[in-house]
């Protein structure tokens, strides 16, 4: 969120801001959270977000994605399963397709939910933070405290096998390709919100 | 954390980052932790840390000030005590004084620490968020989040009693003398950096 929305609070003065359950900034433009509802519209729109990832199966409800589109926020949907018993492994490749989706900074402010924001949404936290070179036992803090302290084992595998690999390659290729190397970072379009590309610069890691 | 340090991570293979415990990220280049030791500087570079917010009266350890130094972050001691029985009120000119520090974004990206990162910790970033427009629950919650569940009587005072006008007043004066208002943020430098000043503008709220 940023810093200027304390002056979007005075201007509507008396309207507080209600947070989706479990609501964290991840990184820069990366947000988690629990399903939101209509009660907190007004605090999705304070994030001017331009994307959401949703992890769950179950069709979205009519009203928020009246309001999304009223946003022009972008939904990108994953479905993986709650768990069962017995527990299914999270498939790899859906995971991976989120993630791939999750690290463009084009779809950035995004916001990352299920139902809770406890295991799915802490599954592909839990994988970025090892793309980020976390240990293990930070992984798992940030894990467990989303997820009220319980440990899924499905979700512990999931993060464990994930391969950084790949998705590094194609986080490279998107710096590389639109942002540059380097701190002069710039809010990213897609290619068809007509923006001026600049120029390629030749740029020493 | 940028995401420049997936790229940092490949230039060192292998070597993990161990974040603090308690570690969050709390908006755009605010940061919360418990106390960071030296197996956490790895970390903390990462971070690319400006400056540090330290909630307790304890000298800080040599070793961390050194690095420190050599990093060129620049720490910000405000002395309050940890709770004592019976518990004595957080002094509010202490609270307001290091939130003067933390929404100055000259001092960003900086990172909010006391001993545990839960207690005096989760008072500044209550206080940050009444700033923000948070509603009362939405605080609570992130508060416990980091405290373990535990609420202190004497931090949902601090948070409840906190004047968010003054220090709306303070921020707005600085982002409208070095920032401008709207989206074109810039990061800044404090005058002796030899910035160069752009003119201020007339903007509309």
């Amino acid at each position: 969120m940023e810093m200027c929305l304390i002056m979007k609070a005075d201007d509507h003065d008396g309207c507080v801001l209600v947070a989706p359950q479990n609501f964290a900034m991840v990184e820069n433009g990366i947000y988690r959270s629990s399903f939101p509802k209509p009660e907190h519209f007004g605090f999705l729109t304070a994030l001017n977000l331009r994307s959401i990832i949703y992890l769950c199966p179950e069709p979205y409800p009519e009203e928020s994605l009246k309001f999304y589109e009223a946003n022009n926020i972008k939904l990108f949907q994953f479905a993986i399963e709650s768990q069962k018993d017995p527990p299914t492994p999270i498939p790899e490749d859906t995971v991976m397709a989120a993630l791939r989706v999750l690290v463009d900074v084009r779809n950035h402010p995004i916001l990352i939910h299920c139902k809770a924001g406890k295991h799915r949404t802490g599954c592909l936290v839990g994988c970025l933070r090892k793309v980020q070179n976390w240990c293990w036992s930070s992984v798992l803090e940030e894990y467990q405290k989303y997820a009220g302290l319980k440990c899924r084992q499905r979700d512990m595998k999931c993060i464990e096998t994930f391969d950084t690999v790949s998705l590094r390659q194609c986080l490279l290729s998107i710096m590389y390709r639109y942002l540059g190397y380097g701190p002069n970072r710039k809010r990213l379009l897609y290619g068809e919100e007509n923006v001026q590309t600049p120029k390629p610069q030749a740029t020493k890691v």
